[in-house]
């Protein structure tokens, strides 16, 4: 018997830059004259996004003299499947994009999952760079690698981390959103602030005024703040082995409703409602205080989602016995999670507003695992 | 405007060993107990591979407490599709595995191909451990985590680099196979010392009889160097930008046959043929010798290959004027190949037996582009 070794000198590529402002044309033009040169481009976006804001892109990667090809699918998480993927990338092939090719996504979560997943295995993976066009795609999709579609199982089960040369989070984009998408990524934002920073809790508490009216300076003072705590996760362990599941926390809950919701509520409603439920159960358990719970409630209040998590929805996903949702539903909801280890989920919870309750067993987890029969005390019967 | 920076400090998985041997059952239940804890395990194999050698690793699995789920789907190139690949990670969502699972992928290319690919993405990456039971797969797909899957438009089109935690070689399943499938390897070992390494052509050489017997020791020996150049190869580049691309010696040809012939053709032929032609590119650039060339031809025979490119193939695959195959259509098939760059086919030459022929215009690079009439005047009209 032989043992050869096989030993991988290079490393990852160990850093990209975000670019956060109102009208980043000329920078986004600069950075591919001076990181090129580029073969040809697939600016990908969903056709909603690329009616609205297609050809001020198009225009720019013209103008630094690429080869641009637009592709784009039907807006919405249903698209977001290997099916989709799987076109895309034929379409790629069809129109003849090599390895030396550079894929630019255009839009919110969806679109930067998705055409970063096709940028991660197309031809092995191409260089991506993402421009987001929704304040949930700033603050929180467009960071930190992730790329994934859904399966019929669950979310984000298929995917891989392939991090983007470079992010143009442009603010401009965000004038045209539609109230309810526009505020959605303040549930993340809101989650940063919980799970990392009391001061940016606070800062959102005051700001919530002028951030309702999209005020440009207060925005982008808001989104980098934001930004920073994500990297911070994101820096310190970037496949999410143990820190960067603080990033979880209200998803568990906010994915299971989601996926029972048959993803007709919103990814930005569902982590709202999410946060309430986990800060609840924090509660519970006697990690963080009556009052931290009341201070989030009135905060999510003023971005105008729910005070509760199970309010204002339909007898289905209202917990029995006043509504249908079986307890053993929700449990399975959330069982294929991919935060599951030995099929027991596990949840990240919350010290204080600034600060997960880290330990348990291992005094080193950012997450726990927590009893069927707690959720069941915590959420169903205080309900 | 504001840049923020993510700079990710985690080094990707340095080094993984490469178990070469006639018996690794207790070498693999040792790595197992050593590497662990793992979750569960889903063992993926071909229904052929799976019938004969399925059971053997099943139960060192089984002895090692891990909970096997055994996955199958059918023989041959034509299951290497994004098709096979979804319905794979469907097997996987509905068996409940989770991100501390374990792929074990046993088979040849296409299932170390496929296999890899599921682990790849399966919830952003599973740990993959590979069994190849083919020569081919040990000298070859096992060694330099390329993981993949084919398209209409070409071969390995949609894939991931994604290295194994260990490989384990055993000398064993090479004694079932029948002969067209044990020698196919040996093409891609002749190409290991044709690009890198005289000493090993003369080995093969020498010892191609013993080979042809499957002699245990002289299979162990010459495996084990043919594995040690492609590390060789890898290390120095693992995402092929430059050094990695002498191993596509032969592959250009190679693989535009294998998609003219609708798959038909075998890896292992279509690469000897590619060598062939390649190096007799080569050698009409006066690059390498026709003495070089008459010895190739010669080793390739001993190993039951043919003496030309083209022969014992139907017209449909044969040049014009003889045969109906069109210049044009050859070109067309390298044309979507992975290995071009703005629409111009690079090929890698040889200088001599063991030497690739670097420069061209770029000193450094191991390829060069070769004008069409070039390949027309070198293989289509001395044909």
């Amino acid at each position: 018997m032989r043992e050869l070794r096989v030993t991988i000198q290079e490393a990852e590529r160990a850093s990209y830059p975000i670019f956060l402002g109102s009208r980043l044309d000329e920078i986004f033009a600069q950075w591919l004259r001076e990181n090129g040169p580029w073969g040809r481009v697939a600016l990908i976006s969903d056709d909603r996004v690329a009616t609205v804001h297609g050809r001020r892109w198009q225009t720019i990667l013209a103008a630094a003299g690429l080869g641009v090809v637009t592709l784009t699918f039907p807006a919405g998480e249903s698209s977001k499947t290997r099916g989709t993927k799987a076109q895309l990338e034929d379409d790629l092939l069809a129109a003849g994009l090599g390895r030396d090719s550079l894929i630019v996504a255009l839009g919110g979560g969806v679109t930067l999952d998705l055409a970063g997943f096709v940028a991660a295995t197309y031809m092995r993976g191409l260089p991506l760079v993402s421009l987001p066009t929704t304040t949930l795609a700033m603050v929180d999709s467009a960071i930190g690698g992730k790329t994934g579609v859904d399966t019929d199982q669950g979310k984000n089960l298929i995917g891989a981390f392939h991090p983007p040369q470079a992010v143009f989070a442009d603010i401009s984009h965000l004038e045209t959103l539609p109230e309810p998408v526009y505020l959605a990524g303040f549930a993340e934002a809101v989650k940063h602030g919980l799970i990392a920073s009391v001061s940016h809790f606070e800062k959102l508490e005051h700001a919530a005024a002028a951030l309702l009216a999209r005020d440009r300076q207060v925005l982008e003072s808001v989104l980098a703040e934001s930004v920073a705590i994500k990297v911070g996760f994101v820096e310190k362990d970037q496949r999410e082995s143990n820190a960067r599941k603080a990033l979880n926390f209200g998803h568990t809950f906010g994915h299971a409703l989601e996926r029972l919701s048959g993803w007709q509520l919103s990814h930005g409603d569902a982590v709202a409602r999410g946060l309430l439920a986990e800060c609840r159960l924090s509660r519970h358990l006697k990690l963080c205080s009556l009052a931290d719970e009341k201070r989030l409630e009135r905060l999510l209040v003023r971005f105008k989602f729910v005070q509760e998590p199970f309010d204002r929805l339909g007898p289905e996903l209202t917990p029995e016995p006043r509504g249908r949702l079986a307890f053993n539903d929700y449990l399975r909801a959330t069982g294929s999670d991919k935060k599951a280890r030995d099929g027991k989920v596990e949840y990240v919870l919350l010290a204080t507003i600034g600060e997960v309750a880290r330990g348990g067993e291992n005094s080193d987890s950012w997450t726990r695992p927590v009893a069927d029969d707690t959720i069941r005390e915590a959420l169903w019967q205080t309900w």
